[in-house]
């Protein structure tokens, strides 16, 4: 019914993921394994591909109006989904959570101000941070075994008053940790007690595996709306990040204004397919390929898990949301160039190095397991083959 | 073989065009005609079409890399088309021109800068102008019968020394001017005189009738090329505006580099199928298609001036280029409101008021004849319908 363990080959067809694997990693290999970009390597659910088929065949692409319906789907979603009452004019549409971050800084924050941000994280928080020329405080988490925990007593000590801004990521990439109501009122506690707009990027929260419950900021906190702003998007979830739709969802009606009037001033509002798309995704058709989409992930982290935890000195910490599995290598006793060469030389595979997220980071490496089944297994075999010297 | 004379029913399809007679205009009739918005009442080239199919057919819609066959097949449109050599890398994608023009406003003037526009001129130049809290300085062209002439004497009477950016249209909307080569370098000269950043709007330039000649800025005025920033899309000519992918054609590397860097700085690029649809559009097919639709559009513009210029006082100045007629109601001696009265209730046409194209705009009509011909027809047979009293 659904197509997730087709084996789709990617090369040629201007995938960031798969077009790059030689220019960006040097892998020149026929069967080279692109686990690095978070998107998925199985086509987009039913419904918004019919929603694609429909716009074709009636095969206009002029201008469009009235986004009502695709604010009502995205209400709909958050409800339905997430426990998550917003209203409509709540929304305000960005070209992906790559320009609502970079946008967010433009608005609220300064050249030269600090930005909190909590690594190992994201990658592309602290590039968006320096990029603008703000400075990004990182107030690492503290990992507790096979856990990350917040030590927020340890953050307050590294602001100097400067910072304005703390960019949160929530359920968190890499590690997959789902934060729970007391640890999310706590960050927005530091951000009040510190005066810093909280932007919360909740991207990830439709990957929610068994006995993981996500929490909305907003659903948490309710007492920081008037300095929150989450980010929001159905690129992960439905694999269409090529369509550059994003959405920024902002309770408050002050700092609402504020982005509002900056969107207005450059002009900008989304493509025509994004809003089709993400309206058709956002049902009880899209929901119900969503499940079956985190069914079939969970295979894919058990098999890959089952592969790397096998090889002495290696660790696949347990996901307990994402398709981004994080692997500790530094039980090999390698340095991270060792780590990668191997990876990529030995195993052929493209993945995330884990110095790029900053504190923390380092003797990791994030794989993408957002892809079908045989690919998965193959990379566990291959990651056991290329350190097969440890076992 | 092309599909320019299906009627096709776009209410409820989202168009802004005919999906606000009733919000827009008070049009509530159900025959009523939406001929106001530039974009075309047709389906988009089959080679457009065929681009949308081949990404449906795969399925995935993913983070995309690498534009240079979109690069190369603008760099061929524009050279093939339009005799004007251009190199892959001038080319700055922006979501549309209209987010185009406000980027160009906020990258190379300042809040209280005057903006030089020609009016009677596309209306969105002064509202984004006005909008960005920049001056918009008004120096009309001059009617000479069914033709206007640039007066750039009285245009520099009117500088005072505060103005930094000039926004130029060729050809011209609202009135299908096709503007020589000399008259062009008039214009380069008056910006390089004045200091002015020169940002030329040629996004009509692919519909160009028989016995015109366009002639692209940089073509014309390469000596005004360390000011000059050209601004095209494939978004009119094929009718894919909703796509929200235009293009910021700039020669000069130190305007290019300030460009690029706002754009990076907002996390800036286009989408996925917008990429697809005009590298598909921008090839021999799409330009079969083009040339077919010029060859339509001449037959609707015969039907529409036959039908209204059979009014006594009423006058569609010949049209060069675009497929906005341009009609003069003012020999009927009528007021706009009264003019506007009978377009709308009597003739049950969405029309765009002429004043809201600045100084000379009263009492004209811009009519979009992008549509089946039929359409057209019911167009002139309402008009005079509407205007009877003056046979």
């Amino acid at each position: 019914m659904y197509r997730f363990d087709e084996e789709i080959d990617r090369r040629g067809t201007h995938s960031s993921k798969w077009d790059t694997l030689e220019s960006g990693f040097g892998i020149t290999a026929e069967d080279g394994l692109a686990m690095w970009t978070a998107d998925s390597d199985y086509p987009t659910a039913p419904c918004v591909l019919d929603a694609v088929r429909r716009q074709l065949d009636h095969g206009l692409f002029g201008y469009f109006t009235d986004d009502g319906p695709y604010r009502a789907a995205i209400r709909w979603w958050m409800d339905a989904r997430h426990g998550w009452r917003i209203e409509p004019d709540w929304i305000l549409t960005a070209q992906g959570l790559g320009n609502a971050i970079a946008l967010c800084l433009d608005v609220w924050t300064a050249p030269g101000d600090r930005v909190v941000i909590f690594p190992p994280v994201y990658h592309e928080f602290a590039a968006k941070v320096r990029k603008a020329g703000r400075e990004a405080v990182e107030c690492p988490l503290r990992r507790d075994g096979d856990r990350y925990e917040l030590d927020l007593d340890d953050a307050q000590s590294r602001l100097t008053g400067r910072e304005t801004m703390l960019i949160w990521c929530s359920p968190q990439n890499p590690s997959g940790r789902i934060w729970s109501a007391d640890e999310l009122r706590a960050v927005a506690d530091f951000a009040t007690r510190n005066g810093l707009i909280l932007v919360s990027d909740e991207i990830h929260h439709d990957f929610i595996y068994p006995g993981g419950t996500f929490v909305p900021m907003h659903v948490a906190a309710p007492q920081a709306t008037d300095r929150m702003v989450v980010l929001t998007a159905a690129s992960k979830t439905f694999n269409i990040a090529g369509m550059k739709t994003g959405n920024l969802i902002i309770p408050d009606p002050g700092l609402r204004a504020a982005m509002a009037q900056r969107l207005r001033s450059i002009d900008y509002s989304a493509n025509l397919l994004g809003y089709k798309m993400v309206t058709a995704a956002y049902s009880p058709e899209g929901a119900a390929w969503v499940d079956a989409q985190i069914a079939h992930l969970l295979g894919n982290i058990a098999s890959f898990d089952a592969a790397v935890n096998a090889i002495p000195g290696v660790r696949s910490l347990p996901l307990a949301s994402t398709y981004l599995a994080w692997v500790d290598f530094s039980g090999t006793g390698m340095t991270d160039d060792e780590i990668a060469a191997r990876v990529r030389d030995g195993a052929r595979i493209a993945a995330s190095p884990g110095p790029g997220f900053g504190t923390g980071g380092a003797r990791f490496l994030r794989f993408n397991l957002a892809t079908n089944r045989s690919r998965v297994d193959e990379a566990g075999r291959r990651l056991q083959a290329a350190f097969a010297d440890l076992q």
